[in-house]
Order: structure tokens, then C-alpha cells, then sequence
């Protein structure tokens, strides 16, 4: 062992596993794009203050935080929001609706543990300047895509809410203290429905309100099937009222997306309430398993903060970690194995000039192709073969080149063929189509 | 202006400039695969020990080094050779040669200027495990394809040398300080043949060596044509014997990848010298604007210094900043442009779900869709639509859907076509294909 160590928290990717993860990042861009999406990519490092704006002081221990050589208080992104609402303050120029993605690194000072790094990826997406429903639906809409393309839709469940509704029922009288209220219903599962208001009536709510809360909570299913009876429920008030209208306009939308039965309303989903003005959303294996998947919300206040005008957000992050936990669990995560086509074994030293140009005129018809780099023997070669997972060798001594055919081996059968020199190339990319 | 601004020497990467850039990663990726090399992804965050073993205490001050909240000493990485070097040293599993590349960010604490960023991409190519020529000349050729597939081959020089051979003449007397016979070398253009000999001398060389170093300088071109010259000048000595032998079989090789004429000796090219054991090579624009568009050389020693055993290992780093200035000045760098197949126009918001339903359908084709967010007029979708370059829009008002006929407008001839429903996906792909 070295006395160098990787850092703890943090991960080595090596080709194998890469191959992989690479798979499932195509795989959830590819989605993206189809929607519209467009790839940003925007700095690793950035002003401390800019990311103080939304987390505070809280930030400076929860993450990478510095002075640079400089004396600039700077820190390593933890997430993404700050550095687009910069953007978009200092940008009057775009044309919205600005719909972005990015998968890049992110960095958290957190106690390491199996789906806690310090380093992970991060898929965000946004949509900035669009307050319809519509928006919120192409976000529902291509979370459910994502799912699919992953191969995990049948594993998951999307949980939506809209904020406003539990808001409402605490508006109507004045709860002073809204945090163990939350809590309660966020433990929910665990209670049945008398200790569940009990503990909301200790947690600040009247009997009313509780008993409210608990018919809300109640009602957990398909938004197609559950519409009429959170209609039937929610409390009063103009934002209570606008959510239910925005609900269901979006089991409209869902209807049309063709996705409505995935999509489960659930008034226990409270991420980050300070933060999200409406629709929140968060995808779980229906095993509840595992942490949240992706999540994301409706957020029209916060770029303002940010000295921008202004402007209707919603967004959705898809970690790496738990998303690979779940494939993995699921038996989906992508075969961990290297790629390679063709390897070609110069059986001698004299050879080479035959083997690099056949090598070359492989590689130029888009194929992956290795040949011996180190002057090994040929079974030394045929195992470098194996590992690297080649298809097909061909094996080209002096002899053969004298007789005007080479023998192919076909990795997976272990048949061998003797084909003419010029014929090689064509014989390959057949047989690989 | 926002109050925030982003941190002087990054960059933000907005969808246009970012489409073109992910053309050209995936131009370079792509290349590297047919070759065999294996994409890893290694940590952002190191510890600053790893990163000193190379470079020692002025890493301290030229990188964005700094402890984090558990007291560790880390360093952001401007390279990523030492943790290359670390995971060889700890695994001793991997079966070789270890072809990896990965195109990742980097971080310096440089002043910023045009071409000096403080946060930059690079692409690093190593060949681990490998001594041979034929692992020179596959780094080589690889370094050729990337530059013919980005279009650039014609402007740009592969320059090579072989370090030893400048040693061998350092070698037959005892020039005490190397460095200052460098920086003659490294300025031999600007100088003529006398002055050229009388500053080798003023740097420590005696006359014979001078006359040495000024006959190998004088030596430019393809290795094809330089060869026999380059044998004829060259110093005594074991370590120069085997330059030249390798040099020999490196223009074999490099004549059967077909690149030979590609690649120009140049005794100047000294870069690193403390670092690199053998072969050395940098890539030039021929105007000899700017500055290396990459490079690399054979470092055989480095894996060593880790902790590892004996590890011999060629390398390439491509970085993205003097690569774009390039692409720019020839004329090749991608068009910044959105991409968008289709854009969908609900003429009203009463035809929404069967607007969903086409664009879902769409989007199931495979193609990048995009539809209106916000409940705009006609006209204002037309901008948008144009806005995001798309190629089709398909117009559908209520009285369409009755019709079941679909008005299609081509956006680049603004030709527009009557469509019935049932046929309009199969129309807008034939006209993108």
C-alpha cells in the first residue's frame, strides 16, 4: 500500500465502473434533450457571500468553504441554484423560458457514510421563467421519462404536494411554530391516525386543524383517483385555492403526458418548505428503502434574492448516489465491463508494420481496437485480450501474411476462421454489426 | 448588474457556447476510444501531500490549496497525474498496459489572462505499464487523429525530441546548471546561428558543444527526412545510443499509422525536463501564435516517487483554452447554436392535452421537442420558436383538430404544409432525417 490515500468521502472512478455510470448519465441527458433541455456548465468554485444568500452561516460549516491565495472567502458549489440565479441576475438578455441542465460535481463537508459523500454528481434541471402548470407538468413529465429510461419506473413512486395546502390549514388559525408540525406529519407512517392528531395537537395544532391534516395525509394515491377528495378537504383561502386549481390542471397534463397513474399525491412531501412556493415533488422506491431519488419544486421567490427581476422557477436534482443504490438493487445499473472490438496480435516483433496499418484502417471505420504495446508472447496476449473484453482477435504471424490469410478468433464461440488479407476488415465489421 | 459576479478566471458556459464545447469533448473522447483508452473519473479534492511529491512548495502557492474544516491540508487539482500515480501504487491488480484518459476540470491560482484560466478542462491521455515505442507512437498517433478529427491537422506541427539526447551533449563534459542552456535553446528562433553558439557558451557549454547543440537545432522536419541527420549528430553515450534506436523505430511506426510526415523532430522542445525520461512532444499552431496546443512525453521515474513500483508511462494533456483560441482562428470551431427538432403551437389553451399528446409522441421518436410554457399569443411563439433554432413548428388551433388537418412550417424556407393529424409524425421525421 501506498502511503497516499484518496480522501474519505470521496470516490475513484476506474473504467469498468465508469463505462457504467457513464451509461446512466447519457441515459438521463439523453431524456433531457428530447424535452429541450439545454447543458450549462458553470464554475466549481464560487464567491462565498453569493452562496450565503439562500443557506447562511450554516453553509460555512456544511461545506468546502475557504480563502483563496487572494483573500477572496470562496467556496467548492454544493449545489447549483446560486450560480444560475447569478446568471439570470446579471443576464437580461435570455430569452425565457430558459430551460437548463447540468450534471457536474458537488461538494459537501458532511460526515461520510455509504449514500452521504463528500463529492457526488448532480443532475440539475430548471426551468426559469415559466409559472405555468405547465411547467410543472414538463417536469413531472420528464422525471417519470428519466425513471423509464433508467428501467426504475416500476420501482418508484413520485410523490407530489403543493406546499400551500398545509399552509392553508395553518393560516387558518395562527400557528406560531410550524417546524414540529411538520415533523409529525413527515413521521406519519409510523403513527396511527388517533396518535398522529394527538401528536399534532401537542406539536401546536387545534383538534380542527388536526383532524384536517389527518384527512389530508389520508388521502394517498394516484393523482387521477385522489383529485376530488383533496378538492373535498382543503382548507380556504386564496393560496389553498390556487394550489387545488393548479392540481388539477395538472392531473390534466399528466393526462395527456400518459403518466398520471405515476404520479401519487402525498401531503406528507415537505421538503424544504422556506424554500419551495408550490408544487414539491420527491421520487422513492416503493420499497422506502432508500432516500429520496430525485426531488424538486416550484421556487418563483428565490432568484430574486439574488438582485434579479422577479422570476418563476421549478427544478429537479438527481443525485448519483442513491439512484445507483436503487439500479443496483434493481438489477438495472449497466454492465460494469469494458468495451473493445478487435484486438490485433502481431505473433512477432517482424510484423508490426502490417499490424499497425491494419490497426489504423480498423480504427478508421469508428471501431474500438487495441494490439500489443509491451512485446509479449501470444498467450500472454490472447489474456490481455480477454481482459479488455475484445470480440474478435486476429492474429497476424509472418507465415500468414506470407499466405495471404489471417485467422480471426471469435471471443465469445471460440471459433476461428482463416480469412484472405484484404477481406479482414469487412469480415470484422460484419460480424460486430 | 447583480452585486454578484462570478470569480475572476472561470467561466460560465451557457447552452450555446456549451453545445459547441461538448462537440468537441466528444470529438477528442471519441477518438480516444477507437484507440482503446478507458474514460476514469478521479476526485476534484486531493491531499496537498500527493500533490507535493511532484511538485513541492510552490504547488502551495499556484493552486487553491487550503485546510478543510477536519484540519486536513487539501489542494483542488491542478493536474491529475499524482492521482493517477496513487490509485497504481494501490492497486496492484490492474492489468496492463493501463490505457486512461478523462476530460476534467482544473484548478490554478495563476493571474488571470486570456489563455491563463484559473478553472480550465483538460483531457490527460496516459499509457501506464508500457515502455515500448510502439506505446510512444500510439500516443503520437492518437494525438494526429484528434487533431485531423477537430479539423485542425493542417495548422498545426507535432513537434518531437527526445530529452537524452540533449543530455548526452550536456553529458561529455560537466555542465554544472542545465537551465540556462534550456532557455537558449527554448529562444533559438529569435537568434542567428553565432549568436546562437556564443549564448550557448555564455550559458556554460563549451565550444564543441555549442557546435553540437547548434547542428541538432539546426535539424527541423519530418522525422522521415531528418533521421539519418539526426543519427549523424547525435552525442555518444548509452542513454543518446538508445534515443536514437528509439527514434528509429518511432518513424517505422509513425510511417505505418501513416502519419510520419505529421510529426517534425525539434531539439527545442525541452518541456519538464526533471520529469520526462525520453521521448517529449508538444503541439504548435504553425503560425506560431499561441501557445502549445498540447503535449506530452514518456515519464518513466514518476510512479515511483509514489509509493509504487517502477512504472513506465507515456502521457498527452490536451487543455480547452488555447484548443478553442485554435478552432476559432481556423474556422473549425463548432457552430453555437440551439438545437430543436420540432416546437409545437398551441394556438389556444383549449387544444393543450392534444398538444401534449403530440409532443409526447414526438419526443418518443427521439426527437428534442420543445412546446410553449407560459400561455403565449402566436407571434411570441414564433419568436421563441426561432429563438431556439427550431426546424419545424407545427401549428394546432381548435378549428385545426376539427379538421384533422395540422398546419407544419418549415422555419428554414418558411414553406408550410397541410398535414392530416394521424400522419404528422411520420411527415416531421422524414423531413429532419
Amino acid at each position: 500500500m501506498s502511503v497516499f490515500q484518496r480522501l474519505k468521502g470521496f470516490r475513484d472512478f476506474l473504467p469498468k465502473e465508469q463505462r457504467a455510470r457513464r451509461e446512466v448519465f447519457d441515459t438521463i441527458e439523453s431524456v433531457l434533450q428530447q424535452y429541450g433541455f439545454r447543458e450549462i456548465d458553470l464554475p466549481a468554485l464560487e464567491s462565498l457571500d453569493l452562496y450565503m444568500v439562500k443557506s447562511g452561516e450554516e453553509l460555512v460549516e456544511q461545506t468546502y468553504s475557504f480563502q483563496d491565495k487572494g483573500g477572496r472567502d470562496v467556496t467548492m458549489t454544493p449545489e447549483q441554484t446560486p450560480s444560475r440565479a447569478r446568471i439570470l441576475a446579471n443576464r437580461k438578455d435570455l430569452s425565457t423560458p430558459v430551460k437548463w441542465y447540468s450534471t457536474s460535481k458537488r461538494w459537501r463537508y458532511e460526515s461520510p457514510q455509504k449514500d452521504r459523500l463528500r463529492e457526488f454528481y448532480q443532475t440539475d434541471i430548471d426551468i426559469f421563467g415559466a409559472d405555468s402548470v405547465q411547467a410543472d407538468a414538463e417536469i413531472l413529465a420528464v422525471t417519470v421519462d428519466i425513471m423509464e429510461a433508467l428501467d426504475v419506473l416500476d420501482a418508484v413512486e413520485v410523490l407530489v404536494n403543493d406546499r400551500r395546502l398545509l399552509e392553508g390549514i395553518l393560516a387558518t388559525h395562527d400557528v406560531e411554530d410550524t417546524e414540529p408540525v411538520m415533523q409529525v406529519i413527515d413521521d406519519r407512517e409510523k403513527m396511527d391516525a388517533g396518535t398522529f392528531r394527538e401528536e399534532l395537537q401537542e406539536a401546536g395544532l387545534d383538534q380542527e386543524q388536526a383532524e384536517n391534516v389527518d384527512e389530508l395525509t389520508e388521502i394517498r394515491g394516484p393523482l387521477t383517483e385522489t383529485f376530488d377528495t383533496i378538492q373535498d378537504v382543503a382548507p380556504d383561502g386564496d393560496d389553498a385555492e390556487d394550489a387545488i386549481a393548479r392540481l388539477e390542471e395538472l392531473r390534466d397534463a399528466l393526462e395527456a403526458y400518459g403518466i398520471a397513474d405515476q404520479v401519487v399525491f402525498d401531503l406528507s412531501i415537505v421538503r424544504g418548505l422556506a424554500y419551495y412556493t408550490g408544487l414539491v415533488f420527491e421520487v422513492f422506491d416503493t420499497e422506502g428503502e432508500l432516500r429520496a431519488v430525485c426531488g424538486g419544486g416550484r421556487y418563483d421567490e428565490l432568484v430574486d434574492l439574488f438582485g434579479g427581476k422577479q422570476t418563476p422557477a421549478i427544478g429537479l436534482a438527481i443525485g448519483d448516489a442513491v439512484l445507483e443504490e436503487l439500479m443496483r438493487r434493481e438489477d438495472v445499473w449497466p454492465a460494469e465491463a469494458l468495451q473493445t472490438d478487435v484486438y490485433v496480435l502481431p505473433v512477432s516483433e517482424d510484423v508490426r508494420t502490417e499490424v499497425l496499418e491494419l490497426v489504423r484502417e480498423l480504427r478508421s471505420t469508428g471501431l474500438i481496437v487495441e494490439t500489443d504495446l509491451s512485446g509479449r508472447n501470444v498467450g500472454s496476449q490472447f489474456d490481455y485480450a480477454d481482459t479488455i473484453n475484445a470480440k474478435q482477435v486476429i492474429v497476424v504471424g509472418k507465415r500468414d501474411l506470407e499466405n495471404d490469410v489471417l485467422t480471426i478468433k471469435d471471443m465469445a464461440t471460440g471459433e476461428e476462421e482463416q480469412v484472405p488479407v484484404g477481406d479482414v476488415t469487412r469480415y470484422v465489421t460484419d460480424r460486430l454489426q
